[in-house]
């Protein structure tokens, strides 16, 4: 009883009153946020708490900021407040109010109570800057009315999703894939002269490089980051100046290319005004068209990693013709057991990119009328897609393309004991005595070599002379 | 010009003119549909001409003979009538009719004009039947007022989806699967005590019998088989006698209870009338349930025919512990290339079908109101990965399952070379020693017999004595 | 340079040294993990830390618990070290030692390092609870001799997957969807007598009852509630006892099943070992199957969530036949604009789980030898899932379906203006005349009433005693 | 008995012997395939026969043909050889050889089978054209040495891949899409000064004209073509003269670079040798982007089918604001029940899409080595999709949006009623009366301007001069 009577004294004195016009609702004394977001909190008990992406707030802070600027250009907005604005802004670009935004994915499908959570923390930040307690006094900034002004969730929120969606590639994603490209590149380059044995359907088939095998790799993500980078246009385009349903109500004149330019100039990314706001607030076609390409990546990657733990397998009953970089204790007792642990959280991340992908199809095509209502689901599963495929990149470059490094001994053996060397000795003896050659050395299970001089076919001289697999590789890279 | 002219005449003399509530319009002379599928035939022209599962319109001859049954037990059919109607669908049943239905899936999505082909299908047949000449005179059996009678497309079609996907999976599903199960159930006997590598992280690791490898696949089948007739009670809940919303109107008094195990009499199959007539017209969650069997079923068999397709692989670069039989002349000069053909068959399906398990949920949560209009797609879906699954089952099993055998050389290679086994030393002389053995072995590229000879840790006999595969497997099958 | 002289003073004051095999190792001073989690943590900086799900860390502490206990039972264990273990895991389970666990979902596919985690960390906490520092000593309990005995990640991470998988479907998962069926099934036998339009191909179609739609919601509920439960035989097997291939080796004779006992007591859930070991390992199947019915339970909640506020769309401009309960302030200008949030949670959960199931049947199929390596992120999608379904039903339940109520001006208006009720006339007047009121009505855009008199074919009284939509819903519930 | 020997007898005279190294086989006497196709007829009984689609059929004639050409200027084949086989591909380009090519989908997943199948008809219908009988005298133009000179399988088939899609994609899919788009764009500029009650969260909202949320769709077609049109340039990337592995093994110096430019002339498309063989066998990222760009289409087809649907619906009891032509007849009973069928082919088909997506996305990531041996699978999904969508837009474009009509009374209506006009009250009268007034009008359910006129607020005279929906919907188009 004595406990219960201390949480509720405590509760009083740890909470403050705000109200909205649906009365009065108790909010933490030292909160920023108001009454609306406390509501959202209260309602929407989904999973774990907040879980809105860090991301969109910090988009949020630069559109609200570009959206004050481009105001008081407008002649809608003093500068003071303008000013105050932007320094709350900044502080949320920073990071540094990030215990200020406890709302989750799971909320209106609008994404207006994370919008009104980012208003109401800008306008009680700047009652604090200037000196007051929070819960005492007036507001100098309206969270709705100045905060908000010229805006609407319905053309924020998307233009939150843009923001940090292009961001999040150009600074995250897209280096990653780089650096990862760009080491398996070097690594294609210095194992151009590995002849190796190639194999089609699992089975033993003809010779190529290490290096070809790899360039292979490398041409995937070219083609990848290329189609990731097709998609940055449509993402650049910014809803913002549409309010509520894309006519642009309640805007200043010029105020949808000036936001745009300012959102431009604070984040450093080529953004502009949406060619069309009714396609930008009721689809969100550029987001599934960004995280195809991230699809895309995926695929390539599960590819990659796949291939590249299969060549590793072993050390003694696997294919074995790689090493991979030891970054962990093996087993305790077994060297050499080296598991291809990066690999495995590299192909995990494709296949949940790959579930992303239709979570995020489904959400969009499922707007209605003026506007689509699966938002935060579709920011929240692009912008994991996204940091996913980047840290595992990263991760996996470092932690094994890096040092990635032929088993020299297995790759010869495999080389040796082939069976589809074969094939060049076609052109000095025939075909039908090659495949004479050929079924011995399996049915007696011995090398090419043996079969051939046992069977009186050829000298071990000549065998040197013809079976080069060098030779087979071909002059392409 | 002149072939212009004939082919005008032509079209003139090969089609007749039938009547709708919107005017007149062409049909071919002497096919049996009217005017309803003749305006669906030429107001859909997407993808193939008569793609409509052919299962569908056998299911629909089951309905509408025991809808006929019914109707006249209730006294609202005259039994001339039945008689007649039942005839027909009998002769759409055995397939006769098959070329009578050049409807595609997508059409409306209520599956109205493939009800209607049917209904006008039928009665034009009975007019036939009875010695008439198509297009001339009255029907005796009209298409709407009997052949449809006490019905709906609403309750017809996903009856028709029922009745289809309940009879595709215990004629060709269940016995394909039970069928492979069935093999590899042998097989796993019969290698029960063939000693291999074990393999995690596709890593060398402790040994374990081909026979046990085996018996998780069985064991898959088994609990797939077991999620799959778990399905089946919702599938065996029919719609029909729900009519157009789902409330029964215009049925007589206990037609749908009749009409449902009318079915069950002719389909051979425990069918009874839906617990919810809402649901069944508005929703098809039994489609999606039983469909997410069958894609848990795709799960299994790809990671069994992947796995089988890893074990054969080489036969001199891979694994190779598995010998596949050989169904094609493999390539020409390379002896022993058996590429797992049948593998990659049942792969391909397994892809298939979990591309199709999305398209099915998207389609079945996409219901509004009454009624979902994705009913053709569902359909064909589930009807297409059921055969699939069933076919694959069967290939897979005759072409491989039937014919796989250890390659014993292969698996004792990779056995004795293994440095795991040096887990057996540990209770003769310590942890620490036998990682010494398996240390030097690596380091000297030797095996652990000789490593641990050459070490002076224990003699050869001992070695045999102490280092047994066999004794390492456990006695859990 | 100073702050850089500071910040390594300051490391060396926060940590500590440990060892493993690869050499030493920095590790936080006062953190009961040890160097294998410290390097997984380094080796893997992908997304957010500490994403391993709490609920398998807490499942773990079920399972080694149980394994001590049975340890002991089976004499390989002493009961001293059992009372520790089980100590330490009751803390785990308690959620005391939360901080403790600060992997990622992305990193072995085997999860061996958060097994390893949770071994250093039982170890070291008990090295604590008996009174030593972090870091100086002897451990008394070995993280792998003692914590791990009897036990491979390869096991242990399975079963922790099916426990807490079974665990979050029974607390979390099928209450708040049993909430939410029970709610809806009072809103149905409420609103039974409610009589509205039906629509199909979202048209007008013949009337139903309110009661009656709703009653179609419930029985999707019912019916994923039962498909539900059929899974959980298949999560209720254990891989514990099959240890790193399958086989138990280095487990005691009957480990297997006792420690699913254990596990069974300790958890209050009918857990047993597995059927079969090396599915258990190489397949997750369990987890495919039953992940299968949680997204048949998201088609069903998008159908439900979609179609509850399309009837409550309005209120003027909509259809308007349903009231949603308000929750938060809608528009501040806009009396009546109660916007569908909740629906609007639910769709996006659903849309999430839907993508969440392709990630699992991915990741499923791709199981290799003796291991599936995608276990992480299968357990991870599993339990989001599982957890969202569970709030958002909750959620929907409380703020949503218990205040739904009939716009009774609405469905009035609505049934009133309907066309479709002219299907009454047609056992009095004849089809055709009553085609022609209906013609008239909707040419002339008159109710049928007023047509019908206007035309002279029937009185007001006759329309009074004919036209009774109540008569037109059926005796079907 | 009778009908045994019968059938017997019967096979013997319509068959003739074929060998290959596995030795005989019975071939349909009269058919042009050989040994090779007929064992994958065999042993590949899985769905419906000759499932192989056409296009790659076709685009094999091309690459055949092309490879002829090639070979014979690099003096590989002699300029004979080269005329003949130009004319069996040219047969089978226009579709003459159509019943000889009975393979499934199902089979090997390189697609070698169908290569041979190409290689046998084209060897055997020249033999024909030669004069001579089928299975009498030597082939003059050999399946393998000829008319597969400097090809494999591997290269093949995927060539064949990129040729279809390709080709499908800009002869029936974009100049479907681009149908559409033209006439949405028309339909934009016809309607765009009908003012009208937009809608979020399917709840009425300030208004937008007609033409303008038209635009949306247009725009999303707009940017779906370019998206689309971004992936063309990887797709006409040609595996081609990568033979067995992608070293191009056994073909003539520049081969690679000549047979792309030939199959680009007679193609007239602008296909080039790929940039990396390696990736363009073991990989198809070209077929995920490309079908990555479909789905995106799909995404949004199915969000303006929807739109378009639910503003038609009704007609007195949905939304009611657009008109739809009537192809069918409605329900005879109940004229303006006009279905929107139309949009629901679209979105069958866009459902389709989205599972096709998946399938592509598994088949692609599972290459191994130096194959993937998904080819058939993902040229059967693409190649589905392609056509669906192309077939579905001009569908929908003919029979649906060319007659899109506002149904300008329902819109009139909305406007009137709804009590977001009160908005545009703000500037006059403030924001806290124009409250009054909305809410006065929502408690009492009359009209805004009745409300405000018996609030005494305004006149009526006033209302008309400030309430002007037409002014409320921005210069934005």
């Amino acid at each position: 009883m004595q406990s219960l009577t201390n949480t509720i004294t405590t509760a009083a004195q740890l909470s403050r009153t705000e109200h909205d016009s649906m009365g009065e609702i108790q909010v933490p004394k030292t909160r920023y946020w108001g009454a609306q977001t406390q509501r959202s909190k209260d309602n929407f008990k989904i999973g774990p708490q907040a879980s809105m992406p860090t991301e969109i707030i910090e988009a949020f802070g630069y559109l609200k900021k570009a959206a004050a600027y481009a105001n008081k250009d407008l002649k809608v907005l003093p500068a003071d407040k303008r000013d105050l604005i932007a320094q709350a802004c900044d502080e949320i670009i920073s990071g540094e109010l990030s215990n200020e935004f406890p709302l989750v994915i799971w909320q209106t499908g609008s994404g207006t109570q994370s919008n009104m959570n980012v208003n109401e923390v800008i306008s009680n930040r700047i009652h604090v800057i200037q000196g007051n307690e929070l819960g005492n006094g007036k507001l100098f900034v309206h969270p709705n009315d100045d905060v908000n002004k010229s805006q609407s969730s319905n053309d924020t929120f998307p233009t939150a999703m843009h923001i940090a969606a292009y961001k999040i590639l150009v600074d995250v994603t897209i280096p990653g894939i780089e650096k990862l490209r760009d080491t398996l590149r070097v690594k294609s380059d210095d194992f151009m002269d590995v002849v190796k044995i190639g194999r089609t359907h699992l089975m033993d088939a003809t010779p190529l490089t290490l290096g070809q095998e790899i360039s292979g790799y490398v041409s995937q993500l070219d083609h990848g980051l290329k189609a990731l980078n097709h998609t940055l246009d449509h993402l650049s385009e910014l809803a913002l100046g549409g309010t509520a349903v894309g006519t642009g109500m309640n805007t200043p004149f010029g105020y949808d290319v000036l936001v745009a330019s300012y959102i431009s100039e604070f984040t450093k990314l080529p953004f502009r005004t949406a060619d069309n706001k009714y396609e930008a607030l009721s689809a969100h076609d550029a987001i599934v068209e960004s995280h195809g390409a991230l699809k895309q990546i995926a695929v390539s990657l599960m590819h990659i990693s796949n291939n590249i733990r299969l060549l590793a397998s072993g050390p003694r009953c696997g294919i074995g013709e790689l090493h991979l970089p030891e970054n962990e204790p093996g087993s305790s007792i077994m060297p050499g057991k080296v598991n291809p642990t990066q690999n495995e959280a590299v192909t995990m991340v494709a296949a949940q990119v790959m579930g992303n992908d239709v979570a995020i199809t489904i959400a969009g095509s499922n707007g209605q009328f003026q506007l689509n209502v699966f938002k935060p689901v579709m920011a929240a599963n692009f912008l994991q897609s996204a940091r996913l495929i980047g840290d595992a990149c990263c991760s996996f470059n470092e932690h094994c393309a890096l040092g990635l490094a032929p088993n020299y001994e297995g790759i010869k053996k495999h080389l040796e004991t082939s069976l589809m060397l074969v094939t060049a000795l076609n052109p000095h003896i025939g075909y039908d005595n090659s495949a004479k050659i050929a079924k011995s050395a399996m049915a007696d299970n011995i090398s090419l070599r043996e079969a051939a001089v046992r069977l009186g076919m050829l000298t071990d001289a000549q065998f040197d002379e013809w079976v080069r697999p060098e030779d087979m590789v071909g002059t392409i890279k």
